[in-house]
């Protein structure tokens, strides 16, 4: 019904897609152009299939595919409890799994505070995280947040909303060590990094 | 039926486009996530429709949509059966299209001729290409081709295809201009061009 | 005299030059500090020796290595003096006589037309330009400036300069060829491009 | 006395400088060419002033400028003594000193062990950091190396060469702080980059 050619609507979805611009977004169209109508079918299956083979988790918002309520890392009782790792992305749930032997558990925010948004409160999942906090024995509530001014704005916006909980709970705030990262050179450092590397060393 | 997770199968759909990686791919599906199911839907409805609406040409093979046997350039009367201008790629069409103020009929190769493909017969419509041409009034066969290897071997390639064809039907072969792009400093220009960019002075 | 360090004297000479900011003019007095001190009394008199070592030719204001009042080319009678190529910088002239099979004389210019010069009357040689045009039985005179905006002001600029001399003296105005740049892919080459491309086929 | 021009011989002598090629190399002599002869005299006189004027400090190593045998942190009595940071360059000693409020002494080792190295006992201060280490009162030896392969290595390799000495005198060795470095998103951040985050979190 659309007076744009099927071409055209099918490049703007792709723009839809995080970083894809109009060029990509007609390569990507040609590029199925290529592709056995099997290949199309399965892959339009799959897209559809998504909403309801993959939701977030009632307790920590991360998207899973399952058909439980709770998601693996909430829903098994071998994890801690006492740690809840504070994650702005789904995907950094992944990284992180994947990378440190981190055996808590996990929440994510959906995104963070930054100067673009005009209500944190609400688009943000600070409340539900508010209630999670609020509802557990914490003993560490670990910030693992990115090491921008976006990052920071999100960690004493949290900070803020944790603090009479923090007095009564008595739990800890830790955020992700600052450092050289791997693969950084001492001369090309910023004066930022080596202010942390030196006062993180050990 | 796949022991691979939705998320996974979808994951590997997107690195089917060119140039999307394992980590694009995975931040595609989260993208996917925080859509309305009517999009996803949609978007679904768009890659199922795409062989049906869009189909080649039988005298180009340009990927067009409509329901013609002949695409818009090859079914417009106007436009001059004497040129025929050849390129590797479906979106080369439309580039030229919009940049140039050519008027005559294109030829879509499907690809260049490189030391990866073992039969560049098979894999390109070169067959195709010395049909076209034998049997229409060609005036000038355009090469649009890149300013690459692969692009000169290509243009070698087909050379050498219309050899006894150009001598019959005495038409000219013409290449794209080599010279500066736009942008181009001097300076940091290397001698190739340079050596293209003073001979074509004009 | 100074109150500043030698050390930071010397950054500061390194930064004059082209392209070199604080860091790396701080890596090269690092680095000369390195250095044996026979390779920096030799680098030290090379530099000295500069001014009186290479002088401007006369008629072309290109920098060239001599005792003689005329650079290579403009001292040799076998170079078709019919030909004046015009260059922005002396760099340029070394990059074109290396490309190209270039046999004419050169001009050079000192810099190129741009918003950021307030008088470009006396900043460039255009009075020089005039001149050597005016005295001279020129057939063909080359514009081999860069496919910048700066390149194509300096151009129109250089014409307007011309026009009476180019109807009295009957001389042909050139400019390099633009086109496709050796490398440059089809599907990647911006729309500028691409129609000069296509005009310029050959 | 050489056959090669004035122009190529400076060429070559920028080209001994870090990260300097042919082609910015030439740029240099040009732009050299604009300058009045004030600043070339100028210039050349700091070169070769730069051995006589700055001298290695005869107990860090860190190249100074002054007539004192020993550099401004080696000299103050208020530094720690107690405290030695290890770096590769001279100008790790300028950017942590800029950067981080360490007060104690440096040691400059010349450069890291890498496979390209044959022999880092020479051509680094490994002796001469051993003699430094064991005549003084070291409570806290600070690897200040870059979080590469290299910098890794060298840590290593000074571990190793102070095994005996640290067993004896009792010193605690340290390294820069590894996690996120200032700017670095959590999502773009590679594995091993996010264990020592995780690992250092505070």
């Amino acid at each position: 019904m659309s007076d744009k050619s099927l071409a055209q609507q099918l490049s703007e979805g792709f723009q839809e897609l995080p970083g894809v611009g109009p060029r990509q977004a007609q390569r990507f169209v040609y590029a199925l152009l290529e592709k056995e109508e099997s290949f199309l079918k399965n892959f339009a299956a799959l897209i559809t299939a998504l909403p309801g083979q993959i939701k977030r988790c009632e307790q920590c918002f991360w998207a899973f595919e399952g058909r439980t309520r709770l998601c693996q890392f909430c829903g098994d009782p071998q994890r801690d409890a006492h740690k809840l790792l504070i994650v702005e992305r789904d995907t950094d749930v992944t990284n992180i799994e994947r990378a440190t032997g981190y055996s808590g558990k996990y929440f994510v925010l959906g995104g963070s505070v930054s100067p673009t948004r005009t209500d944190p409160q609400k688009e943000l999942r600070l409340k539900e995280l508010y209630h999670a906090v609020s509802t557990r024995p914490i003993g560490e509530l670990i910030l693992a947040l990115s090491a921008t001014s976006e990052g920071e704005t999100t960690g004493i916006y949290i900070e803020r909303i944790m603090d009479k909980l923090q007095k009564k709970q008595q739990f800890r705030i830790t955020r992700l060590g600052r450092g050289l990262s791997s693969g950084a050179e001492l001369e090309y450092s910023d004066g930022d990094t080596l202010k942390h590397a030196f006062a993180n060393r050990a």
